[in-house]
């Protein structure tokens, strides 16, 4: 058993607090990895609070994670100790349904073991990233360069695969207009990975203050969704939009914009249904669409490609004392434009 | 002017009566067509009834017409006297945008002119096909094989290519396995196409006096969508979904029968926004579309594929004179599948 201590929730209503407990020992495919940086999520919250009903406790959460292999099984083929690496959302699937076998582990037909909150194969609850230390088998662990700055890194394994893998499936590039809905943790990466990607990139928001900061962050445009007369002029000239909003909005001012045959895509899951007018979708073919993170294949694809391009997450790094404070500061957006927690902090505690 | 006769509506509540009235002469890409049958759409019951709040009286419903070409303009090439040719749902659309340019006239951006009940570019209203004539350009006039029942292939107009152009469009075919929600007007239809295209069909319905029509469609199995049962055990396995139900109903329960990536396509539009549940589309990236009709080309290759493959509507002809009753019938889904009305009835009035 490997001894690990974090940060956990005893219940729903609890603070974070210090907590010590047990890893398994690295099984022949395992690896283990000492914690440098872990990104803090909006899901951290809804996890720990129990707003999705499905929590156990007690809970480390976290599962935007970067650190260094210090062990290794021995049938590991591609980790070594001393590497760094990085470990996102899920860390086990079934490897053998269809979407396992297509790289899209992430929709895994019999069901994906989150990192955090959830009973893994060999019946012990997963811990997640708010610790010194986590085990996974190596195909949920991914490599990432030392050429960018780890704690810019972290965000990149939920916010960061979460917004590209949806802009590669719907093919965004050169030639094409893409909107960004929301400027947070998942809507300032999706404005970094379109620009790179070569589109024309509108950003919608509903504040005039963050024109500035999209533009910086690679908008070619602003629009301002309250105003009808601005959403108006941009109808039925979007090929793609990308919804990284999870508080319920009305959709079907955005459904507008769209081109025929084009598509809405939702990454953020509001906790009511929004009401959706289908003559948008019918009259010009549009699909509403959603997604969640990316497969392990795709996540190493763009871990890479951010080394390539030199793209980080933009974070304030925060010790894991302030962890409380953080999630208060999360749920009023204010953070630009993710909270990363330096674990070297933990020895403090 | 060419003289006309058919039946309206006058208002909103007052049913259908004889009316006489004036069209344009043929234009020099126009053709005058004589018409021999009408399909009766539920949507002509909504539209004289004003339920979509948009209806222009007198009206003279009607957009499934069969009949026979009786003169051309002088710059016609498709057509010359005699030929049979079938007019559907519309009669003019911009031809000079993306849309219009991509032979998808239907959703063109410009706007396109109903066959009835619409304004045309002379400022003259457009009146339907419950009449012994009507004037269109050749664009919006489709060639009918004779050797098909004329009768029978009056729905293909306004059903058969409503739902034959989702089919193709999303590549209904050999080896795919898709759903139909719905057996009526346009239901029948699709399970003729989709079984035609070789498709593994199955019928959704809430009715089990339904299963053996269903099955001399074409369906390859009938599942009763009340029985949650029998739902459930179709989980994830659907490549796509036509869904030709307009009355408000649950779509999640059918979002969850498709795969990972595939689409549910709506086709009937209903009253009141659906409640989506986002988390069925994001946890598998499915995707909620809609279709209207098709484009002229594609209208052009339905009928010549029911041509070549023998299919039409299953109708119930009827005189003009029953048609008030029809649309009562129609209203309680008591037809099999479609009425249509025999034009030559009118010279009874």
């Amino acid at each position: 058993m490997i001894q690990s201590h974090g940060y956990a929730a005893q219940q729903a209503t609890t603070p974070l607090a210090p907590y010590k407990f047990t890893r398994r020992d690295p099984k022949e495919r395992d690896v283990v990895v000492e914690i440098d940086y872990c990104g803090v999520c909006h899901s951290d919250i809804h996890s720990v609070r129990n707003e999705w009903q499905n929590a156990i406790y007690p809970m480390v959460p976290g599962h935007e994670i970067i650190g260094r292999v210090t062990a290794v099984g021995n049938k590991v083929t591609r980790f070594k100790v001393g590497d760094r690496v990085g470990v996102g959302v899920i860390v086990d699937s079934c490897r053998t349904c269809p979407s396992c076998k297509a790289n899209e582990e992430q929709y895994c037909e019999v069901g994906i073991t989150l990192t955090y909150g959830a009973y893994d194969k060999y019946g012990e609850l997963t811990q997640g990233g708010y610790s010194n230390n986590i085990v996974a088998d190596e195909h949920f662990v991914h490599s990432v360069s030392t050429k960018l700055d780890p704690a810019g890194v972290a965000p990149l394994l939920c916010a960061g695969i979460t917004t590209y893998s949806p802009l590669r499936h719907w093919k965004v590039g050169p030639g094409k207009k893409v909107g960004i809905v929301g400027l947070g943790g998942l809507g300032h990466m999706a404005l970094k990975f379109a620009h790179a990607f070569g589109a024309h990139v509108v950003q919608f928001t509903t504040s005039e203050s963050k024109i500035a900061d999209a533009k910086r962050l690679g908008a070619d445009d602003v629009v301002i969704s309250k105003d009808p007369a601005a959403m108006k002029k941009e109808a039925n000239s979007f090929d793609f939009i990308l919804d990284t909003v999870s508080a319920v909005h009305d959709l079907n001012a955005y459904l507008a914009l769209l081109k025929r045959d084009a598509t809405y895509c939702q990454v953020g899951l509001p906790d009511r249904p929004p009401m959706i007018n289908m003559g948008n979708l019918l009259f010009k073919r549009r699909a509403m669409s959603g997604s969640i993170i990316g497969g392990m294949a795709q996540t190493q694809e763009m871990l890479d490609y951010c080394a390539e391009h030199n793209i980080v997450s933009d974070v304030e790094i925060i010790p894991i004392q302030k962890v409380n404070e953080a999630f208060e500061r999360v749920i009023k957006a204010d953070v630009k434009y993710r909270f990363v927690i330096d674990m070297a902090s933990l020895k403090q505690a």
